[in-house]
């Protein structure tokens, strides 16, 4: 996928969280909601599950032309012909991850610059970076704040998405600072209306960055 | 690798358990004492711990040349190069890793007969049958008893290797059941000495089988 391409559909990430939503049924709803990428998140479920799932939101994401990545288990990735895989710093190392399967797009978590640029060298094709602000997702996540974001933004080549506490109020702030997209979970996954919580970003976005066709 | 090969090298086949030891040591242990083959057995680690252990234990079986297989997690299996990944019925289908790691050696736990000849039918390149007796490593696992194993084993054609509760006690029905390997957790993996009890059993395949190199 062309870095334009690429850049365009991961504007608005949204990722999966059993804890606050089931998987399909919110998955569909962000899709309604215009996500332009879908991020399955599972812990504590079987590999079977994880792969009957991903199958299922497969599916989803290509009726709607929309990026579907797997966080962390890049065989739930191969196996569900996903089109990326999400790598953290508890997961595979993205060089390997590259070596392994070098179609898939693989994205990397990063909350500083040692780590954004080592990311990029070993081939990430795009990364996440935060948490920029606090959030109830992961209470225990280093929260570095817009100003880190840019600098790690501008220090890349790669698309950037910015993650952690992003909300309805402060996603313009977000993208002020130069994000890519953004990617979301609780201010979608917790909302009481996935879909509208969704479409309320979507609006935002198209609006910032001009609704070209994505 | 040739079936008569494979199925050398799955004689004493010996799984880790952290609950009983830790796996680098014990994983030592057993090859020292004469296992064939190690299968790396993990839940609740990240994959980072996974990936880090498997590339050792990748080293470890080298030396020994004995085979590595990694339960369940194909990424793992891939990233950490080992020969084969080993499946059970709430892991990734059979066909699936197949299409995915054609070059790797799929093992298929099963514990009927219907679900034995699907999986050779799917590609398995061995099977797992039991458990053959009671077992504490899996206390809800169904009992199938030597009978059911002996059916079984005559109605494939791949490799079978007898798990669940064998040790040095009545490996030998095992054996005379037909049983091409064993597969042992406790017996090794709750013993005092790991080496000790794996020589043991290995000192009875040896000569069950003939000790012709393998």
């Amino acid at each position: 996928m062309k870095k334009k391409l690429l850049m365009k559909k991961l504007r608005l990430y949204v990722i999966t969280d059993r804890t606050l939503k089931p998987e399909i049924e919110s998955v569909k709803a962000a899709l309604e909601g215009g996500a332009t990428a879908i991020q399955l998140r599972i812990k504590n479920a079987s590999t079977k599950e994880m792969f009957e799932i991903g199958k299922k939101i497969r599916e989803l994401t290509e009726e709607c032309n929309a990026l579907y990545v797997v966080n962390d288990r890049l065989d739930v990735a191969l196996a569900t012909e996903a089109d990326g895989v999400h790598l953290g710093s508890n997961d595979l190392p993205v060089s390997v991850a590259k070596r392994i399967a070098p179609d898939l797009i693989v994205g990397a978590s990063t909350n500083n610059l040692e780590a954004a640029l080592k990311a990029e060298a070993d081939g990430a094709d795009y990364l996440g970076v935060g948490s920029v602000f606090p959030t109830s997702t992961k209470r225990d996540a280093k929260v570095i704040g817009l100003e880190n974001f840019k600098n790690i933004k501008r220090s890349v080549r790669i698309p950037v998405i910015a993650i952690g506490g992003i909300d309805h109020g402060n996603v313009l702030e977000v993208l002020k600072a130069g994000a890519d997209g953004i990617a979301v979970i609780s201010a979608v996954m917790a909302a009481e209306d996935v879909r509208d919580a969704t479409a309320k970003f979507r609006k935002i976005l198209d609006s910032f960055f001009g609704n070209n066709s994505y």
